[in-house]
């Protein structure tokens, strides 16, 4: 068997109300976990952006810009100059009235090579995406690129096991989360452990349950929007297909590039053959809301 | 909002080839257990024999007992004495040449509540299930108890999220795995504690995604059977609906009791509202095989 290694770069970093700063900034880290290597490299969630949904301001609708707008053709033009790929999650103006949470997949010549529309939405305090983002249409598919397949999902979309799976069953190698999660103040003394503990529970999951690669990244952080205050908590990370994290960053601006043995994922579910013994037959339950049916 | 807590026994032991010994010394447990304040008690799978499938062979098949035969009738006769829910896995004959890997829940009268067949069903080598057991039909439904909503489910059904999901759609507010897992001499140097955290990691991530309690009961002990010798790692355990887990035994016998606070699930679930998020639309990818669709 041929082995075939890629090297994942994972940007953290604090973003400002200075959009063009911010935008700066990550080509800068860009640049350098390409120096270091990285053929793949994943960017946090509206990753050029404070994370505006602490509030709902319609105002905000402004900051939206379509997919071959200022943001994603300057990621463009920096993926086509490194020859690599650059997953750039951003505000996805669609239509009037219509805007997403969204990433596109960049190739090493600067098209695109998909975009994805993340489907699992959160309204939780100072957590308000369901007023700016309409749950996404595009499924969740793998997109194949010169350096692996990749299955991209953003943030809240981990805490469903089901993302993972489809992806895993539609033959991605490689799960990439970009992420905004962080700890609300009044909760962090009582739950703050937990939360951050939990979150790194279900990337290890994914990566178990699929025998495959996982890497999560997230923004760092204290970030103030009127009342509401976030501290972002980084730790982005990646899961070998048995789960075990095999970077993981601190708290603060930090890059990773990490190398991914894809043959792994063939060893690890010689082990663990999950996927032979799925009982498709069984789980029409997973396409309903609910049952209140017992026994 | 009324707290309703549960007392949670685990009997924890390890098997010799006496099977009435180990019928015997597990009831000792459960009525400790009893004694301890539990109200539902989980024996660990195949409990009253040794883990026969490191080797296949038909004889073993004369073990296979019907669902109201001497070890389940002895158990009912102990959960109306003690009047309590008692979960107990044994290897079912069905009918000639077909058996199953099959528990029981048992009401505090001794009467049936509900029968679970294991409906993922191993083939790895030292585990060669699908030699002796056929299929589970029984799909994905909880039991209501007097003591609360049970999800059963056994052993290798913990690697699949499908089947917790099930259950936890399906209303259960406590996930139960009766389980036989252990290590392979060849591989524990190198994998041992990859496989354990794994196993930890699986169960964990359950609660988390569903908002639910779960809880582990495997045996412990070194069992050989012809060539074969597999160390079972024990490490029982409860985790609540954070995955935070609450309790968790060595790998020596031992009987866990353990209270499990129902009302957590509803905290939980208010902090972290998953289920209202679920793309029910787009998992129709759940009940296929595989697929190659890629874009």
């Amino acid at each position: 068997m041929s082995r075939q290694v890629v090297s994942l770069g994972l940007v953290q970093r604090a973003c400002s109300s200075d959009r063009k700063g911010n935008l700066v900034g990550t080509c800068e880290a860009v640049r350098e976990a390409a120096r270091r290597g990285a053929t793949i490299v994943v960017l946090q969630e509206l990753f050029d952006l404070p994370y505006f949904c602490q509030a709902r301001d319609p105002a905000i609708f402004d900051l939206a810009q379509p997919l071959d707008g200022a943001t994603v053709s300057t990621m463009s033009t920096l993926a086509k100059e490194l020859s690599i790929v650059v997953i750039v999650p951003f505000f996805e103006r669609r239509a009037s009235g219509l805007c997403h949470n969204t990433l596109v997949v960049l190739g090493p010549d600067g098209v695109r090579l998909s975009t994805y529309r993340k489907m699992h939405i959160p309204d939780d305090p100072q957590y308000s995406e369901k007023f700016y983002f309409a749950p996404g249409d595009s499924g969740f598919r793998p997109v194949t690129t010169p350096f692996g397949r990749l299955g991209t999902l953003i943030c809240w979309d981990q805490w469903f096991p089901e993302a993972a799976r489809l992806l895993a069953l539609a033959n991605a190698q490689i799960l990439l989360y970009p992420t905004a999660i962080g700890w609300i103040e009044a909760e962090k003394a009582q739950l703050g452990d937990a939360q951050l503990d939990a979150w790194k529970t279900m990337h290890r999951a994914h990566a178990i349950a699929n025998g495959i690669y996982v890497a999560a990244v997230n923004r760092v952080g204290i970030e103030e929007q009127g009342d509401s205050k976030l501290e972002f908590w980084g730790h982005s990370l990646v899961c070998d297909p048995a789960g075990r994290i095999i970077a993981e960053a601190g708290e603060s601006e930090q890059l990773l590039v990490v190398d991914c043995d894809l043959e792994l994922i063939e060893v690890q579910r010689r082990w663990w053959p999950f996927f032979r013994d799925r009982r498709i037959d069984a789980y029409g339950g997973l396409l309903d809301r609910f049952s209140s049916g017992e026994k």
